[in-house]
C-alpha cells in the first residue's frame, strides 16, 4: 500500500485535501482502465508463485485457481462497468485487494508475495497501452481508409496543387485525400516503436531489484502474451515512464499529421474556396452573427494536436534527469498517456465521419485553375521538345502573360508516373492497409487470449 | 533555384543582412554533410531519365555516364573536405549545379528535369539522414556494451538500491551499470522507427505533384537503396519535417535516458557516497575555489538532453496545423535535425569514455548499507517460513529496530532469478547488442554498395 | 448559443458523443470557476446599455437594476454552491442566460445586444485570473515568508554551500532558506506581467468587430475596475489565448523555482546527508519495503513543474500562427491555464506546509564539512596578507592536503557582507514581501468594491 | 579559469574534440558580444574593491584607475571589432584577463580578488541583456508604429472581418493593422518583466556564497546602474538561468503575436483573397515553377516562433528540478537567450520592413463582402427598432436569404464606438507608443552614462 498512515487518516477525515489532490489525485477513477490488466497481472504473478519449486509453496495450485476464478470475478464486473474503486482504496491495487480478501479470506494477503505495487502499476500500464495502440491503430486505418474511398469517390476532379499555400501545380481530389492517407498511415511506424517499447515484461522487477525467491519471469511473460521480458530488474523500474514518453512522442506526432489535414479542410471549406463540403453537424454557429457556420470540430483538432504535443513535453521533461530507479513523479505519466490516447483516438474517429461526410465542389475546383498552375508542365512540353531545362524554365518565366488557356483535367490526365494525379495505385493502399489491419487482428486475438486463459473472461 | 532576384541582388552586395539570414541562414555550412548525399540523388535521377522510353531523349545513357563520372568526382572532393558551397550559392543544390555546369556545360542544365528542389532536398536528408541514423545505433550499442564491460569489471560489488532516492534494497555495481545499458539498448527501437521513417523514396514527386514525364520512380528507390518509395507525390512533399521529427522524438528520447545516467554518476561520485571516481578529465576545477573538482561534463549531458528536447519542441511547433503541401518553414528543419545529431552523439561517446574510465569505490559502496535496506529480504524470508505475506511485511516494519547486521555481499549472492543481482546474464546482452550491430552493418554495407555503384566512391 | 442545432440533437440524445467531447468537454465543470465573474460582466454590460444615448433605450434603467438583482441572485448561489451548470447549457454563459430568461422573462432576451459569447468569456476569462493571479501572488509570498521563518529559527547553523552538487564553500541554513525565498519572491515579477495583460478590459469587442451602437466601454472598464481598455475591438479577440498563455508562462516559471526547492529537500533529506527532516505526513511508506519512508510529496512537486511546462507548450503550440480574429482552438485555453493554477497554487500551499514543518539536524549539517569547504577562505585570508590573489589560489590549490583543521561556525561569522553567511537582513525581505502583500491587497479590495457595487455580493 | 589541466591539454592538442564542443562550444563566438559588459563589470568590481576600508588595500585607487583605463581600451578595441577571443581563452573572463596581466603585470592578478567567474558572467548577462531588451523594446515598437502608419494610410478600406477564418463582420484594414499593433505593443510587458528580472544585481555574490571580504554590494549596484541588489548571494547563483528563461518565455509570446500577423499576411495575399501585396523583395520564385512568387521570408517567421518556442523549452526543461547552486548546465542558457534574442530581434526589424512595402488592393478587399457579413448588422437595426436581440438574431438567421445589398463602406462607417472601425483614435496609440518609447530612452542613456563613467567608452 502507499501507505497505511495516509490511508487512516483518509478514513478520519484528517487528511490535508492539497496532499490528497497531490498523492491520490485522479487515480481511482484513471485506474478504472486498469482493472482487468491488474487482475490479468495479478493472475499470471500467482499462477506463477503456485509453480515455483519450493521446500514449502506459498500459494498452492489450488489457492492459485481460487485466485483466478476470484481475478476472472473481478475483471468481469470491471467489463460490466460493475467494480468500483473507493477514494479510500487510492488505486485499482488496492481495491483489487480488498476485493479479494473480503472474498478470500487470508488467501488474499498472500498474493502479493514477491511483488511491489512498482512492478504491478508497471505490467497494468503495458497491457493496457498495448491493447489502447492497437485500437488506435486500427482507428488511424480506419481514417486512412476513408480519405482513399473519398479519393476513389471524387475521382479526378482537378484541384489546385500548392506550396506555400500559392497555386503551384495541378493535382487532384484523390491526390489530395490519399496523400493525406498515405501521411496518416506511414505513423504506424511510430506507433509500432511505442508497442515494442510496452510490449516487455516487467513483472517480476518487483520495486526495482528483484527478491530472494526463485521467481520464474519467463513463465509470466508467457502467461501475459509479452514477446519478452525486460532482462535487468533495475532497468524495469526506469522503463516506467519511458514506454509513456514513447507512446505520447507517436501520438503528438500523429496528432501534428491530423491537424494539417483539419488545416486543409478548414481552408479549402472557406467560401473563397469552397472546395470542399464539411458536414453541417460538424460546424457551429455564433451567438452574434445569425450568418455564421463554423469548422468547430476542426480547429479543435488544431487545439487537441498543441495539447498532446504539451502532454509529450510534460512527460519528456519529468523524465529529465530523473534519478536511476522508480521515483514517485512517475506516477504523473500515467494521466498524461491515457489523456493523450483519448483525445487522439476521438481525434481519429471524429476525422473519419468528417471525411465521410465531406462533399466536394467539382466547379468551384476547376475555376480555381488560373494559368500559373500550367507553367511548368508548359516548361516540360518545351523540354518534350528538346529545349534543356533551365532555358525552358526561363522561357516561361519570362514570358507568363503567355500561359494560355489550359484545361485543368486534361493536365491532370497527363501526369501518369507513380503517385502522380493519374499514377495513383488504389492497390498500393489497399494491400498497405489490409497488413496493418491484420497485424493488429493478429495481436488482439493474442492478447485476448492470454486473458481468456487466466481470467475465464 | 530558390530565387534568381535575390542571387543578383546578393552578388550586388544590396540585399538586406536580415533577409539573408532569414532565408539562406546557415545552409552553405550546414549542407556540407549533404554533399555526397545530393550527389547520388542527382546520380539517381539522370540516370532513370536516360532509361525512360521517350521519343526524344532527355539525356542519353552516355551523357547520364558523363554526369555519374562528375558527380562521383565533387562527391570524392567533398569527402576530402575539398568541394566548397559559396555564400551565393546559397546551398548544396545549387553548388553542385554550378560545378556541374562549369565541367559539363549545357548537359549541366539538363540534369533537374522533372526535377524540384523539394524532392532534391527530401532525397539528400533521407539518405543523410539512414548514414547518421545507423551511426548513432552504433554509438549507441557501444554505449552499453561499455556499460555491460564495466558492470563485468566491477562484479557483485553490492549497491545500495534505491527507490525515490533513498536507500531501498540490495542491488549491485553490475545490475546498476546493466539496468542503464538496457534501458539504452531499448532506445534502439525509437531510433529504428525514424530510420523506417527516413527509408522511404521521396525522389519523382518533384515539387510534390509530379509531372508529366514518365518517370521510372522503383528505379530511383532501387538505385538508392530505398526500401520502397513514398506512393503519393503529395506525401512526398508533406513527409519532410515528419521523418525529421520523429527522428528527434528519438533522439530527445534517447538523450532522456542519457541524463538519468549522468544524473546518477553526477549524485553516486559526491563525496557524500563515493561511490564512483570520475574519470579526472571529465572534471573542471574552479576559478575560486581551489580545491573544486565539478563533474562539468556530466552536467553538461544534462543540459544537452533539455536541448535536444528543444529542438524536438521546436520541429513539433513548426509542422502544428501547417498547410498540406510544401511550406518554407520545413527549411529550418535541417538545422534542428542535424543540431540534434550532433549533440545525441557526441553525448553518446563522451559517455562511453567515461564509462570507460570510471571507477568504483568498493569500500564506500559496501559501507552504505543500513538495516533498512535489508528489510524486505527479512520479511521474505519470514514468508519462506510461512507467515502470509501482508503479515511478514507489518512485522518487519513494526520492530525496524530488530533489524540486526546484515551481509551486503550475502544478500547480493541471495537474489537469483532472471534480472536481479545474481541473475544477470550476460549472454542475454551480448546477444542483444550483437544482433543490433550486425542490422546496422548489413545496411551500412547496402548504403556503400549504392553509393559505389552510382558515383564510384 | 454556440449552437441550437447542436443543441437540440443534444436533448434529443442523439448527438456524436465524440463530438460532445470535443465542442463541450469539461465545460459545465470548468466554468463553475467563472459564474460569479460572467454576472459581473453582464452586470456591467447591462448596466452600460441602460446608459447609452439612443432615440429609443434598448434596456432602461429601471431594468437594468432588475437584471442587476437578478444577476445577483445567481452569483449569491454560485458562491454558495447551489448554482448548476447543465450538461445542454453546455457553458456558463447559457446557464445564467437561461436562469435569467426563466426569472426575468423578455428581458433576459435583450441583455446580450451588442454582445458576443467572445467578449463575455474573455471578461470572465480576465476577471477569475486577476482574483486568482492575486491569490497565488499571496500564497508565492507565504512559502517566501515560511522559508525566512524558517531561516530565522534554525539561525546561523553551517551548511555545506554547493556549487555543481560539490561541497563549495561555508554557507548557512539561514542562507539557504532565505536564498529559495528571495528566487520565489522574485518571481512575483512574472505574475505581475501576467496580472497586468489580464487587467485590461475586452467588453463591448463583441465578436472583435465591435457593433453598429454607441457602446461606451470605458464606462464598462469603469465598472469592472479594469486598469485599461483594449482600444482595437479586433486586438481584443485576438488578446484571448496571449493572457492565458502569459499567465502559464509565469506559473511554469515559477513551478521550476519551486522544483528546485523540492529537489534540495528531496536530496538534503537523503540518510546521506539528513541535513533536513521531513515532516512525517509529506511522506509515504513502500508496498514492499516496510523501512522506506519516501519523500513522495517533494517528488510530486517535481512532475508537477514539468506538467505546468506541459501546459504552457500547449497553450504555446495552439497560438502558434493561428490566423487573426476568434478561433475555436482558444476555448481549450481554458481549461490549460485553469490547471495550471490549480497545480501551482495547491504546490505553494503544500510546500509553505512542508517548510514550516522541516526539521534541521545541526549535527549532520556541521559534521559534513570538510577540509575543502574552507579552501577559499584560506586563499583570501592570504589575500588579506598581501599575496595576488591568482598566486593565493594557486598555493593553496597545489597543496589541499595543508587544509587543516577549520571551524565551521567561525567561517559562516567570517562573511559579513550584504548577502553571505552574516550578511543576511530579515528587515529586507519583511519589506519586500510587506510591499507585495499590500499591492495583492489593495487590488483585492478593489475588485470587491466593483463586484459589491455591481451584483450586491 | 575554468581549470588549468583543461587548457593545458588544449595548448597540448592532445584534448578530445568531443569534451572541448561540450565544454567550450561556442563560447569564444558567442562571448564576444559580452566584451564591454565583462569590462564594465570588472571596472565596478575594482572601483569598489579600492574604496574597501582594509587594514592593507587589495587594490589602491590609483591602481584601480589604472586598471578602469586597461579596460576602456579593451572595450573601445571589442566595440570596433578588433578585440579577439582565443580559442584556448575558452571565453570573455579569461581573454580579458589575459590582455590585462599582459598589459598591466600583476596588477591583472589582483582584480578578481574576491570573485568567482558566477558573477562575472552573471553580471555580464544581465548588462547585455538589459541593453538587448531595451533595443528589442525599441524595435517591438517600431513594428507597431509601421502597422499604424499602414493602417492610417489605407485609412477605412473595408476589410472582411473574420472568425474562424469564416467571413464574419465588417473591418476595416486600419482596424486589423492597428489591432496586430496593439497585440505588438502589448508584449512589450513580458518584455519589461523580464528586464526588471534581469536589472537586479548578482554582483559580490562570488560562487553563490560571498566571500570573508566587506563587499560593498550596492557600490557596485549603483555603479553599473541596477534597480536593486540580489541580496541574497545564493540567491544571485541560482538567478542565473531564471533570468534567461523570462527572456525566452518573453521572446516566445513576442514571436507567437508575430507569427499570427505573418500567417494573416500569408493567407490575405494569396491570389484567391489578394487584398494585401507583399513587397517583392520579400518573396521568391521556385526552381520547378516559373510563374511562383513565395512569401518565404513570412513563413519563415512562423518557422522562427516555432524555434524560439523550442529554445524556450530548452531552457525551461534544463531547469527543471535543479538542485540548488550554481551547475554546469546554466551555461546552455547562454546560447539560448542569445540565439532567441537574435531571432527574435531579425523578425521584428524584417515584419517592420514588410509592413512598410505592404500594398492593399481596395477592390479586392470590398469584392469580399458578401451579403452574410452584414447580417449582425441587420440584427442590430432591428433591436433599435425595438425588437428584442434573440428575437432579432433568429429573425435573421432563419432568412439568410433576404440579406441584400449593403455597402461595405457604409458599414464600416457605422461603426462607431471605441475601438471598432470608425472608433480606432490614432492618438491613443500615439501616446502609447511615445510612452514606451521614451522610457526605453531613459534606460538606455542611463546605462550609457554608467559605461562611460566606468570605461570612458
Amino acid at each position: 500500500m502507499k501507505n497505511s498512515t495516509t490511508k487512516k487518516t483518509i478514513t478520519d477525515n484528517t487528511v490535508d485535501p492539497d496532499i490528497l489532490s497531490y498523492t491520490v489525485g485522479e487515480d481511482p477513477v484513471l485506474d478504472k482502465a486498469l482493472t482487468v490488466w491488474d487482475c490479468m497481472g495479478t493472475a499470471a504473478h500467482v499462477t506463477m508463485l503456485s509453480e515455483m519449486k519450493l521446500p514449502r509453496s506459498i500459494v498452492t495450485k489450488a489457492e492459485a485457481a481460487k485466485v483466478r476464478k476470484a481475478l476472472g470475478a473481478v475483471a468481469a464486473e470491471a467489463m460490466r462497468g460493475e467494480f468500483e474503486i473507493r477514494v479510500d482504496d487510492q488505486d485499482v491495487h488496492m481495491a483489487v485487494e480488498r476485493v479479494l480478501t473480503e472474498r478470500l479470506g487470508d488467501l488474499g494477503k498472500k498474493i502479493h508475495t514477491g511483488r511491489s505495487r512498482n512492478d504491478q502499476v508497471a505490467v497494468d500500464v503495458r497491457l493496457h497501452m498495448k491493447d489502447e495502440i492497437l485500437s488506435a491503430e486500427t482507428e488511424t486505418v480506419e481514417l486512412a481508409k476513408a480519405l482513399s474511398r473519398f479519393g476513389a469517390k471524387w475521382g479526378a476532379i482537378p484541384l489546385v496543387g500548392r506550396t506555400h499555400l500559392q497555386p503551384a501545380m495541378p493535382s487532384s481530389v484523390e491526390m489530395w485525400a490519399t496523400g493525406h492517407a498515405e501521411m496518416i498511415a506511414d505513423q504506424i511506424e511510430n506507433l509500432e516503436a511505442a508497442y515494442r517499447l510496452a510490449d516487455i515484461n516487467p513483472l517480476g522487477s518487483a520495486a526495482g531489484y528483484g527478491v530472494p525467491l526463485p521467481l520464474d519471469r519467463q513463465r509470466t511473460t508467457a502467461l501475459l502474451g509479452f514477446r519478452r521480458t525486460i532482462h535487468n530488474c533495475f532497468a524495469a523500474s526506469m522503463a516506467r515512464g519511458e514506454c509513456e514518453l514513447a507512446l505520447l512522442s507517436a501520438l503528438s506526432q500523429l496528432m501534428a499529421v491530423l491537424s494539417r489535414l483539419a488545416q486543409d479542410l478548414i481552408i479549402f471549406s472557406m467560401p473563397e474556396f469552397r472546395y470542399f463540403t464539411l458536414p453541417r453537424e460538424y460546424c457551429t454557429g455564433s451567438s452574434i452573427m445569425p450568418q455564421k457556420f463554423n469548422p468547430d470540430v476542426l480547429e479543435l483538432i488544431r487545439s487537441k494536436a498543441a495539447q498532446v504535443l504539451g502532454l509529450q513535453t510534460a512527460s519528456a521533461s519529468l523524465l529529465h534527469a530523473m534519478p536511476g530507479g522508480y521515483n514517485r513523479d512517475l506516477q504523473d505519466c500515467k494521466w498524461l498517456y491515457m489523456k493523450g490516447l483519448e483525445i487522439t483516438r476521438t481525434t481519429l474517429r471524429i476525422l473519419a465521419k468528417v471525411v465521410d461526410g465531406l462533399g466536394v465542389n467539382a466547379e468551384s475546383c476547376r475555376a480555381a485553375f488560373s494559368p500559373g498552375v500550367f507553367a511548368t508542365d508548359v516548361a516540360l512540353r518545351k523540354v518534350a521538345e528538346g529545349m534543356p531545362w533551365r532555358d525552358a524554365y526561363h522561357d516561361v518565366r519570362d514570358h507568363l502573360e503567355r500561359l494560355g488557356e489550359e484545361n485543368a483535367d486534361d493536365a491532370v490526365r497527363a501526369k501518369k508516373h507513380e503517385g502522380t494525379t493519374l499514377g495513383i495505385d488504389r492497390k498500393v493502399y489497399a494491400a498497405r492497409f489490409a497488413e496493418i489491419a491484420k497485424g493488429v487482428k493478429a495481436r488482439q486475438a493474442a492478447l485476448a487470449k492470454c486473458r481468456k486463459a487466466l481470467l475465464g473472461v
